[in-house]
């Protein structure tokens, strides 16, 4: 079976870490109870307590998708709605989940990185408590956005600053929260709970994991009716035990870190790399492992053609390039030379 | 870390069979685009052809309780019903699963071995046609049923021959296909789409797989937009390559029956070791690789401290036993010298 | 346009009645604010405190689907699970809206006069707390039942402080609450309130009002949130006061109760005048405005032919007859004269 | 009941024409079958394929919500999105019942006159085919728009062929269609199905009558499950001759018209009457009943004291003045007096 070189289509494309995949191998031992009633889960919560706070109750599902709606769902009600960036997953990449799952309208709001303001979302509050409008009860950012870029510590306090006192809650998606505590050099409660996140998505399948993704709630008393939900919405696993052992090995040894470590760095070199180039123009910081270059539209087909990846905005020749925490040295320097040929060679337009 | 000894509690407290595992490392190697896009579902989805059947189409998800509400969600509207025995999974282990994610309503019909019958339907159908009634649309049933007893061949084809002559569907839930096809000698197709079955479970967790099920529809014009079911049910995996590859070597070299095989083997092998036990009766036939033994109350907590197992009907004292993949002869044996001593030591009531 | 005679199919065959159709038409003056603050609606809130209590809050809707099920949506999680009589209308009546709208499963207890007991329902309190089932949260009642029938006042405060004593709520499906408390001799508060119901859907279309029904939160911190329910439930009416206007009327000068004991009453009177007819069995107590009797089945055709009403149960050859607010004496006389002419010519069989 | 003068707030805050109080009084003799099986319903029935063509089907409900949104319901699965102009009833008003009935999301493009176009709907299919998002399939408007704008007839139909070239359908939110058809000088049928619209809104209840909105399908096989989305979106209306009564009334003898048409004259006379008045701006055209004029921001609680109104846009001292089918020119005289005064008064600002 064929299997392509190294991907800069996204940091799914990567298979799974070596320390991961022997933690699924030791795990597959003998008969544990099924759907989350064993020693691996056991220790893998213990673990999340440890890095989210002891308040903290964690669930593990398979898919984003899943952690991003299912543990929203556990907030709201119906005639609730969400607030988000247009760019958000939430909004834009789970087809419709959120409204087909929660009931509740997705308000989406512009923005050119991916993050959002407070006065933006201010300008949707006025139908608060007339019984005509959704009522807004969650502000959800991605960090890192979808663009790839980080709100500070600060930018995050102020909004959840502003939703606890409106009565709303603070949700993350951290699908890639990983690469943006390394970027800010914070461990993982201080980039989450710390600044006044509610719930998060943690992500785990992005950053060298097999499958798995967790929602974390901070306050235990959110959390009392989740394992419902989670099986309701169709994502209990029954041999939980090879979610968890996952993120066992995920959150020992500082893995998470330096997985993210690694792609964060190795974006930041292909950045080094092909700035430079003349015609191609990078029009966001690379704070995290994604790039979103403009390039010369005629280079565009000869590029994906050698290295597959995905356009971003078909209007201004934007595409997205993705490193991963398999992605080395050797695989940027191919990319650059790629991305180099071609873009000079057809950069007259 | 503690593990358990060997369980017969459910065939989901096992692990993944070395074959699978083996098969999970090798797809383990560089990049593949994300989604299912690659060359191990590609082939997955082959084999699925070449067992169920060239026109059928079928989808990877994470869960029996995705496969099972999410291929029925693809046949019905919110203002259809579907019918299935009152102990159906559909029913009564998805916590309300298919209600909330189809909206439709779920008729229960009562059954002593969770085989519903065409005089049951019958009576639910009065209201076809009446906009104050939900209008049935699917037939579930489950084969094996939960109680571990067979449908023939015939009697699922009398069920097909009915829902179709009544503009109904026929969905299966398959959780353990595979132990049916290996009592009845078929293969899976004569199990399935010879009987006239429309969408199948097709279950692999339970069987010897990590994670990972399948919704086939056996005529491709049903599942046109399955795809967007499936992503917005939350169970697109990013990484699919790691459930196609099980399923890659489950439908290889005969694995599905040999596992299969075993268990049943080793249920049968349980019921000869207990069966003339004074104390013990079991009522259902032990058909694939469960039993439904009815045990000295007393005996039962005694039993339980060594061998963990689940109640299944307080009443009468019913417990449920299961054997898996992985069941040996030896661990049959010992487990057999428990209940005896103790069925022995307690039959006095 | 050519009218039918007196009905005893239905109830909601009547039209409205004049006290009602005058205020109707005195709320017709001018112009007032829209979707209920109004002083018509206002009034009418005062008089359903005066009727349930002063911590009981009314919300007015159209139709009883919509009382029964956003009512119960106020209570609920899509997790949860409806305990109710087979025969409920919010089982069989509603086209599934229960569980579309809730997201929640509909547990049907069989039952022959509608009415459900403790004992039914503790057999299905065995999952709560396992993530794999539903969890019931509602047992709700019909009362006069859909056959007819009377609960006593103790036998719901059983139900109430069995719910209450399990974290669960007693809802009253009150259709026909107006029939009950005639026959019980007690006033609406004592039929509701009093014996512990929580929530109770109050009718007025089948006692004389043109459209409009009413959800009763009998304590105010359950209604928190049901004006958004309610808007988002497709039932906030624009033109409020006429919905209103009618509960003014109905509420004032006992309407309600001289319609419905003008109903109850002819409804005995036609089982005076049928009862002994030979070939006529009438299984069930005739305790507010319904028969559910049993006929020849050679006489039914005939006798519907005159007077169309519905058939309950075909294979037992029962019908239903319904008396109206307006239902007179005469039209019973002459209804008899037709039941015995065709029963006694028919009754071979 | 002291009862406000006439209002300028909504044309909801009139009542009923007294030809449709006529109409629903002559309805109100003896019985007839419930649920629209009546004489009543059949010829409203009819009269409504005499006005929107032979094979359309129409279907009554209670609200503009359940109008809106069961109509969607019928021609859209949960993955589908709706588009439409941020301003759309359908987007703000209906405090997300579309969301939480179809499970869709619903694309706001933004408008100032509450008008969109092809092009703004182009930017939002670039993901039609890709399972991560929403599939378009709705694109639904509001004619007259809710800031009393008119599409012109050939607006409509680039929308609908651009529509019915792409799979998708037109549905058009006719809350206020009368009006709209009033100003075009068309009839019923020349605004909506001949320029291609799929289903339509039609109100009702803003142009005099008492309750009562439609669904029209105007193609026969569209409408096929309606009557089940309609009972079990919980506004089939049990006395169902009382909303038919009123639409033969108002569909006969051109009621319908010359409500409208009075309407649309009061509003353009009190344009007249303040157009020229120092500090008022009317930026949109009037071209229905409605305006949206920019005040002098301490004159508006001036004037609202007197005549209540709604704020439109607070940041921009935007109100919403509305004529009814009852507005009379002495009312509108007053009003554009109080105007007057207060605008002259404090327009220093």
């Amino acid at each position: 079976m064929e299997i392509m070189r190294k991907s800069f289509a996204s940091d799914n494309n990567s298979g799974v870490h070596p320390v991961i995949m022997k933690a699924i191998e030791d795990a597959n031992r003998g008969h544990v109870i099924g759907y989350g009633d064993d020693p691996f889960t056991e220790k893998a919560l213990k673990l999340c307590k440890e890095h989210f706070g002891e308040d903290s109750e964690t669930f593990f599902v398979f898919t984003g998708t899943a952690a991003n709606v299912l543990g929203v769902s556990a907030l709201i009600k119906p005639y609730n709605a969400i607030i988000c960036a247009q760019t958000a997953h939430l909004n834009e990449h789970e087809c419709g989940s959120p409204e087909k799952y929660t009931g509740c309208k997705v308000i989406a709001l512009p923005s050119n990185d991916g993050k959002i303001t407070v006065d933006q979302i201010k300008e949707h509050l006025s139908g608060q408590g007339n019984q005509q409008y959704s009522q807004v009860k969650v502000i959800a950012i991605t960090q890192p956005t979808e663009l790839g870029v980080l709100y500070t510590i600060e930018e995050i306090q102020i909004l959840s600053e502003f939703a606890h006192s409106h009565g709303l809650y603070l949700v993350m998606d951290g699908a890639r929260i990983a690469n943006a505590a390394v970027r800010l050099k914070k461990n993982l409660k201080q980039v989450t709970l710390d600044c006044g996140v509610d719930v998060l998505s943690f992500g785990g399948t992005k950053n060298g994991m097999m499958f798995g993704e967790a929602v974390v709630f901070f306050s235990s008393n959110m959390a009392g009716d989740f394992k419902y939900i989670r099986k309701q919405g169709m994502n209990l696993g029954a041999k939980m035990r090879f979610i968890s052992a996952q993120f066992n090995a995920y959150l020992t040894d500082n893995l998470w870190y330096e997985n993210a470590l690694s792609a964060n760095t190795m974006a930041s070199y292909l950045e080094t790399r092909v700035k430079d180039i003349k015609g191609i123009s990078i029009p966001l910081p690379v704070s995290t492992n994604a790039l979103f270059p403009i390039l010369p539209p005629a280079a565009i087909p000869h590029i994906r053609k050698k290295f597959f990846f995905y356009m971003w905005d078909e209007k201004i020749h934007q595409v997205r390039w993705m490193t991963s925490f398999d992605t080395e040295k050797k695989d940027v320097d191919e990319f650059a030379e790629v991305i180099k040929k071609y873009v000079e060679e057809y950069n007259f337009l």
